[in-house]
This record gives structure tokens, sequence and C-alpha cells, in this order.
């Protein structure tokens, strides 16, 4: 199932590609670059779009207006466009009101956002919850604005609308989930979050044909109010989640890290340390804190979901971060294969992790009999396979998962996987009835 | 609330002149001594006194007889006072019977007690519960002693009276006790135990003024019979101490040494250990063992309190202890001062530390709206204040203490207290009812 | 209790004896040759011998039927015995079908089982389960037989009969059970398991004459097979065994290896771990694994029992292992002597670790009163014997056994039970109802 050296080139050529299509467009919680989004992801994917309305109230929080945008841009005194919204979508703060208003540089000033620390860079700025507007331009830029009349227009609404999200669903044997999430709000900026948005899109294509235990829910979201809004809706159904992934920052070149859930010690992140530790890819494991990405809402106390987080680098530790370095310069194809591959290994890990009980637990079964046990008399030691036969058939009594098995016994967990199927299909082993599993 | 470096020396010089005053005073089990005691501490702190009655059955134990003494001395052939228990209280063994003989050396040799391996010291040696009497004196002062007869007289009484014991008890918002013990009964011992009961005295005095939430009560009463005495008449009560801490030994300039309670994880437990480690002051966290002071008999298993023990280099670990080395000169003024903020430090923190639930626990409430929420679009990164808030949303579920949210997140136990004030004031938290709590 | 210098050489020697009247014997996992060892082994200890039918099922298994051999050889064509089951028992693969026939050598090869790694051993094969025949024999004898005619002979009954074991009760004060196994089934192989037969049988020589809390069982018994069988004809009384230890491979040089228990923290792991540990002799504790001897059926998920395993070098890691270089000359009186030693020491501590309850567990008992503590008001330390008191008092609630209060206290296990016993006598400590536990 791994995917082989070219075979990962090719995939990290795809989703760059993706990338490519999706970062010119400008998008934010809201509005039509998100629905513009989505619909060429579809043309990878099975994506189903879902619309809530303005105005809805999810948990403490409301949908808010929704916003589109046009044009925008400043002129100066020569009509000549010095800061251009059709250039980078970053110019414009998001959430800017409409304005179209000459205006003096001094007047202008306070709506104009730079990194002074960098100066070639345009900053990425939102202001969802308060009214007002703004433009991103990079100090350079700024220091040659001469005095004088600027005419500034942006040409936006912010109106009842609604928020637009999507889901691909997989289903599998059981009802039970894993859930995959990553945000889509980001304009353009390509690791944030355009790379777990195109990963995420690769992995739910390759998986559409594979064998399933459980069924996979893929969503995109805008950030915090998107993950909101999708718990509100679905809460009578968050039960079937057993475990979940955030995926966001994946495309940079820094190494693989995996930031754990509330718990610390759920499924999910027993699985990410294990298949990162065996990749041999470089990367660390994180403990949990109530500060990052969507993982925020989904490990709040009252949803308590066992949902970790996947990135490269994460948010803040980048000097590109939220600004326009963060481009397509910044990401990689190699990187983007690489976490791709991580997230399709552990999915397949859990989903295949489970606990089985042994249906013949007084001493051992006759394995010789069963022609399942391959040592003979004139081999001194056991191979990899019989020890695993042995480790699954003592440790299955309902309270040790495959995953228990395979680090307990320093097996690999494939070994320990095959190992149950053997078992399983001899009746020496059953699926244990899982608390809360929904068949 | 940390006290300046100014007011640290004062409180140590005022801690030091207390003991001052106390010292000459002949402390036993029982007594005048005792009540003299109590009440010069009196001037300082509202202490109420208690008299059990001797014969009273206290679990194992019963009350012993009163011992009170006038006089004791030794007089050579020359009526010269060879040995002078007005000197010091010291010369003369805890609770000696009354005695008035004339006898050879070699009569009174038996009674006459001394450390040969420290010349000049006196030892001090008591005899509670086995009727005899002896004197205390330097191996000097025994080696100049003549060939011939002595005038021997203790001018005691042992007989029915009481145990005198003191309170201080200071109400809070709730019944649930924090408890502080300290023994008073050693004579002319200045680290063991004067510095303890000054130390105490001026904590009470201290926080009269303040507001609290749990009641405190300072407990001062004689080792062993005095805290078992204490506990026979309180039992019925003791459902309402949730924190206990004896101190005693706190005087010498050593390390401070926290030894833990009987579980080992308590609360107090962590609070100590705790507040010493961010006090940089050097010291040490010990595990419990059933040997030392009174924390004996309330980490006994059919009493089973959360009560730990604050010392500074603990008994018989300096070779002044239980000798007349342990005098005014062996205590410092300083150390007195750090051992005097420690204990503020971990009653205030054990105060303030509590369960609460976020009321909002559904993914995280809306902040900025509220206004509580600094952080701007604009800043790349989360302040500490604002990580706090979003701490303690996260793990308020009833099942995190506020010293448990300090100690997963890394941020100071203040901060963490601050921002669950601040939520508790937007209706954002509310007070978790804990098991067993008195209202 | 612990064997002298001269005691334990005499120890060793008399054990390495019994395993030279016990080598030439031909044992397997039934017939003959396990009567005659055990007919032997019942000069030493009363051992009861049983008998279960071929055909039993048990378990997942059957009793196999008995197989018995009076003679087997390959005669050359000059009438020369040139392959003698007479000169070593091991010369016969175990279970051999009989046969009378003459062929050629290449008719004869399939059937020759050799080392050709270890030209001068002969290996050790079985065929238990698949009806065949074949003879073992070095490779510098396989390499000098000319091509021609054969005469071979094998003088054996494979036919129903029984399966033999025995056991050596010893009954104690409580039903409750130590179990201690040790296979007998293979031929003369000295360390595997000559050494644990010899072993076992001189500790319950030895142990008959004692005092004994618990009740001891000593089960030889064929491997796999024979642990099975009586586990299945003992299932109803399994709840009385509390401690369980296979004994085997316990005479070579290396050093003593314990394997844990199926569940890793069973007091018997702890024992072991404690009693090698105070020994002083190299040792290693070995998690546990589903692979090994018969611990691997005490251990079965259904069976589950706390039985661990005690060898020197284990099975497979020597190169003599399952050769006829496991002779007489590969185990030593010295390493037998050790084990019994520990064996021993396991047993005595495992009996004598019990819960005790502090009979007045509200603050310290007055045990100067009742002449227990030793400690004077001149002594400035306590001492062990005293602090184990202390230790013993605090620590007896029914939750701690003697061994925890032994590790927590950091004193002996002897000082810890000692102080127990006069605890117990002064009517301080009465035992605690334990779990399960059969009067």
């Amino acid at each position: 199932m791994t995917t082989s050296g070219g075979g990962a080139e090719r995939a990290g050529e795809a989703i760059y590609d993706l990338m490519r299509r999706l970062y010119p467009i400008c998008r934010s919680i809201t509005g039509d670059g998100v629905r513009r989004s989505l619909s060429v992801m579809q043309e990878y994917a099975p994506l189903e779009l879902f619309e809530v309305p303005s105005g809805t109230p999810v948990f403490d929080w409301t949908v808010p207006k929704e916003w589109n945008v046009r044009d925008a841009y400043v002129k100066n005194i020569r009509g000549e466009r010095v800061i251009d919204f059709q250039k980078n979508s970053l110019h414009l703060v998001s959430y800017s009101l409409p304005v179209r208003r000459k205006m003096s540089l001094a007047e202008l000033r306070p709506h104009l956002h730079t990194l002074p620390e960098q100066r070639d860079w345009i900053p990425y700025r939102t202001s969802y919850y308060k009214e007002t507007w703004g433009f991103c331009l990079t100090q350079r830029q700024l220091d040659t604005l001469e005095d004088g009349e600027y005419e500034v227009c942006i040409d936006s609404t912010l109106a009842d609308g609604s928020l637009t999200y999507a889901e691909c669903y997989l289903p599998g044997e059981r009802e039970d989930e894993i859930l995959l999430y990553s945000h889509l709000c980001h304009p353009s900026l390509c690791n944030d979050n355009l790379s777990g948005m195109a990963v995420l899109t690769f992995l739910a294509r390759e998986l559409q044909s594979e064998r399933r235990r459980h069924s996979f829910r893929f969503v995109f979201a805008p950030t915090t109010i998107g993950s909101i809004t999708w718990l509100a809706r679905n809460e009578p159904r968050l039960g079937r989640i057993k475990h979940g992934l955030v995926v966001t920052l994946v495309g940079d070149p820094g190494p693989l890290n995996y930031k754990k859930s509330r718990s610390g010690d759920a499924t999910v992140d027993r699985v990410l340390a294990y298949v990162l530790k065996r990749s041999g890819r470089p990367h660390e494991v994180l403990e949990f804190t109530p500060y990052g990405y969507d993982e925020r809402q989904f490990c709040s106390p009252g949803i308590n979901l066992p949902v970790g987080r996947l990135t490269r680098t994460p948010n803040a530790c980048y000097p590109q971060y939220h600004t326009s370095a963060d481009d397509l310069d910044f990401v990689r194809p190699e990187a983007l294969a690489g976490s791709l591959e991580i997230c399709r290994e552990a999915l397949r890990t859990l989903d295949r992790d489970a606990y089985y009980v042994n249906t013949n637990p007084k001493c051992e079964p006759q394995l010789g009999r069963r022609g399942l046990y391959r040592k003979t008399s004139a081999e001194r030691d056991v191979g990899q396979r019989d020890l695993a036969l042995l480790w699954v058939l003592n440790l299955c009594d309902g309270r040790n998962s495959l995953l228990d098995i395979a680090e307990r016994s320093g097996l690999t967990f494939d070994i320990i996987a095959n190992s149950a199927d053997d078992l399983l299909e001899a009746g020496l082993l059953k699926r244990a009835v899982e608390q809360g599993s929904q068949e």
C-alpha cells in the first residue's frame, strides 16, 4: 500500500498542481471564493457542499454575514493601482467593508498594514468580528507612496448569505467514523492551508476504492467558526467519531509535528506516534495545548473528541507564517507527498486496529493441527510469524488492541494484524464488542 | 503579597524577638511553662487556650499528670550550685520527680547525663512515662565534680492537673479548614521548636486581616501526646481539614525540607513542592516516613489526614539537635523570615486552588465579544494571559484543579488563578462541587 | 535458613548425583521412562503419580498414545550397530513408530538428522503429532556411513496407555497454594531439564519439615501437553493457586533469569525480583513473552495464573540447547545449589508475605508501655527495628503487603516481617481478609 518512490513523486506533483490552481482564489470564512475552491476540489474527489445561513446560532457563536469581493484597489493621483487586490488577494483585509472614496495619504494610513521587519512581504490580516476595512502591502510599497490624494475602492459586500463547508464521506463496514479536517478559509497562502486542503483531497480520492472497516469523513471548512458550525450541526452524531485528525500546514520542508489530543493517550495519539516513528522521517510529537487550529474546538471539554493535529512546522513557528512569503515557493512537492504518506499510513492503522477475543483462551490451541504453526522440532527458535500468533492469542482478551499487542511484543503492527486475520479465519479469534461502537 | 526585602528583614527580627522572650521559660508537655509561653504569644495573635485534665483517655494513651518545677539544683559541700536549673532549664530532666536529699557523687552519678563527645553542650532529656529524676550537664562540668557529699534539690510537683494547648482559628468563607501545627513542649531549645511556634504566631497575626476561602486553624500543643489529645478531642470534626502542615525546626540556616504526607500526592504535597520550587530557595522534598514529629499522628492510618511537614534541617540531622547548642545563636532571623514566606505562599496557594467547571464547554466561547481575548489578527502568536484563559476553559471540567492546570500548562499558578477569576466573573466558569467540602 | 557455604556445596553435589542417576533414562511425553524417573525421585521426596488415559480430551488437545521403546539401532552390513539407542537416548527421534526393515543408505537418509554446524553433537528431535520415525546422530557419524544395506530396528510401541505426571503436595496452614512446576519429558539432556526436576525434588524434600502458611504443590509433568493436562484436570481448584513458578534450565553456569508472569506485576514477579536483587547474584528480570516453557499455558488468557519462570540461560540462548552437548559436563553443582537457594528464598518470602490491619489505627499506639519500642530520650535517632514497627503500623491498612512495606521503607523484608510478627503477638495487628483466600 506504500507508494513507491516514483509514485510518491507523482503524488507530490499532483497535489502541488492542485494547490497552484487554488492559489489565486480569494477565500475567507464565507463567500464565493470558498465555493469556487471547493468546486475545483470536486474534480478530484466526491465532495458534498453544505450552506449554513448567516445568523444561525452555533453554540456560543453566530454564523456571520457572507463576504464577497469583486475588486479592491488604491489608485494614486495618476490613476495607477498602487495597491491591487487582483495581484494578490492578501492585499485586502479579509471582511473589509465596501469603500469608494478619495482621501489623503494621512487619512488612508491607519488602514494600511505592513511588516516593517520584512520589507518585501505582505501581511495577512482579517477583521471578521469588527466592521472595518483595510489594505495590506509591503513596507517597500508603503515607503514609495507619495503624499496626495488616493482613490480607495473596495467593491465588497457583507450581507446575509451563508457559510459554506464540504464533506467527503466514504462509508465503511461500520458506522464508526474516522474524521479528517482541514480549514479552507485562508486566501493566497500555500502552507496555511492549501497544503492541508490538497493533501486531504488526494487522500480522499485515493481511498475511495479501498476496503474500509470504519467510515471516513473528510471535512473542509473555515477555521474556528467552521469547525464550531460543523460540530453544532452534527452534535447528535459525534458519538460515531472514534478517531480524528486535523491536517494543516503540511507542505513546508520542516519535520512533521503531531500534536496530541486533549487526553494525550487516545488511540489516534498512539497511532500517529507509532506511524511517525516507524516512518523514519524527522518528526516531533507535541503535547496538547488549547491553542492552535480547529483541534481547539474538537478538544473543547464539552466536545472532547480524540482528535489530534498533523502539521509540519507548526503555526507561528516559521517567519513566512501569515505573510505573502507563504507562497508556492515555500511548499515542496516532496513534503506534500510525505505528509500524504503519513496520513495514509495512520488511517490504515487506525482502521485496522481492533480488539479481539481469543475463543479458545484456556491454554494454547493446537496450532499445528490447524496448519498455523510453522516451527518444527528441528528449529531452535521461533519465527516472527509464529511469535505473532502466540502474542495475539495471549493478549486478545478484549482489553488489548492490536496496537497494544504490537507495542508490547515489539513486532510490527502489520505482522500482528495479519496474524489476527489468520486466527480470525481459523475461528480462534472473534471481534470484541467495543464500547460505543456503531455497527 | 510577597514581603519585600526590608519587610522580610523586619519580619525575621520580630520573630526572633519573640523567640528571645520565650527562650528562658521551662516548657514541658504540661505545666505552667506552657501556659506562660502561650500568654506571651497571645500578645501577638488571638490564641484560645484549652485544658485537658490528667487521666483523660486519648485513643491508646492517657493525658499524664501535670509537671511543674519551681527550682532544681545540685550543691557541693561548699553550698555552691554546681548544677543550676535557674541558669538553663535543660539542666533538669523533664518530668523529674521531686527530690531533696544529700548523697555522695557515686550515688548521684547515675542521675547525671552528659554528652561525652560534645564536652560543652548540655543534653536534653525527658522521662515522661517512667517515674525517675535526673540532671543534665556538660561533660566539662561533670569532670570538675569532686568526690564528696552533694545536696540534691528538685522542687517539682507531678500531680493531677491538665495538659494545655492553644488554637488560633481564623474563619473563612467556608468551613473547610487548613490546619497548621507546631509543638511547644521543648524547653530552652530554639530551633526545636521556638522557631515553629514563633513563625506560626506571626503567620496567624499577619493573616487575620486577609480574605480567606478556607478557614485557618493554628494549633500549638506538646508533641505526640498533644497532637494525640487534640485529634481525640476533635475527631468528629476532622473531615473539615482539607490540608495541613506541621511547622517545626524552621530557624536554622539549612535548606528548607518539606516532608510529604502519607499518601505522597495530596494537594498540600504538590503545593509545597510547587511553592518551594518557584521560590528559588535551596530545598528538598522528602518522601513520607512514619518517624518524625506530629505528622506521625496526623498521618496514622486511622486518621490519615493530608498533613505534611515543613522544617529546615530535619530532626537529628544537625549536631546541635536536642542540646543546649540549639540556642539563640543557632537560629537566624533571615531563616525565620524565609520560612514564614514559604508558609504564607503555600497557604495562599492552598486557599486559592479550586476546581471549576466551564459553563460553556461545547467549543470555545467567543471571548472577543466579551472583551476577554486580547490577541488581534496582527499578532503572530498568543500572549500568556490569553493562553491562560484557553487553558482554564479547556481543563475546567471539574477534574482538574487550578494547580493541575498551572502544572500542565507551564504557566504560573497566579496567571491561571487570575484568569479563572476573570472567567468566573464573566459567567464562563462556576465552582465545582468538591467531594466532602463543607460550605 | 540460608544454607551455609558447606551446606550449599553438599546440596549442589546431591542434586547433581540425582541428575546422574536420571541421565541415562529415555524420557518422553509419555511412557515407562517417565515412570522410572519418577520412581527414582520418590526416593527423595513424597511424590504421588497420576495416570491420564490416552484419548482424554484436555482443552483443545487430546492425551496422545503412550510411546515406549525397548531398543533401536541401525546395523551395517557387518552387523555393527552404527547408530545405537542404548548408547544415548537422543539417537532416536522421540515418538518414532516401530520399524524393522533393511534398506539402502539412500532410503535411510531422509530419516537421519544431524547438526552439520556442530559435527560432534547429536541433535534432539521429536515427532509427537506426526507419525513417522527417525534417528539422530552426529555429522561425523553420518559422514562415515558407507553405501550399502542397513538393518533398521525400532522396537517401539505407540498405543493407548496413559500420560504420567507426579505431584508432591505439602499442606500448609491454609489451602492457598504456591505451585512449582518442572517439565520431565526430555530424554538425556541435563540442563533441559534434569536440572529443574532435581532442584525441585530437593526443595520439596527440604521443605517437608518446615512450618508453612501456604500449601506447596510441586508438579512434574511433560512440557505443553503435561501442563495442559494438569490444568484441565485441576481447573475447578485453580483459584487456590496464589503464586507459581516454573523452574527449568537451572543448572548451567549462566546468570539467573526470571521471566515475569503475564500481568508483569504479580506478587511472584515482585518477590523474585526482590530476592534476586538481594542475593547479589548476577541475574536478569525479563518481561513476559508468550513463547517459552509451560508458563505459556499457565499464562494463557483463560487461565491467567500469576506464574513466572526461573531459568539460568533461557532456552535457545546457549549453543548446547537441545543437543547431546547439554550433558553432565554442561551443568555445575554450584549453579544447581544457587538455583535451589533462590527458589527456597522466594518460596519463604512468598509464604511469609501477607496483608495485615493495624487494630489501633488512630494515632500511634503507646509502644513503650508494651515494651516494644527501644528508643530512649538519650538516643538522637531511631533504630531499624523501631522504625520497622512504625512502618508496619503506619502502612498496615489492608492495602499494603509486607513486601510493599519493605519496598517503601527501604528496610529488609525480614525486619518488616519480624516486626509484623511482634505486633501480631501484641494484638496490634490482625490478618487482613484477603480476597479469594482459602482458609
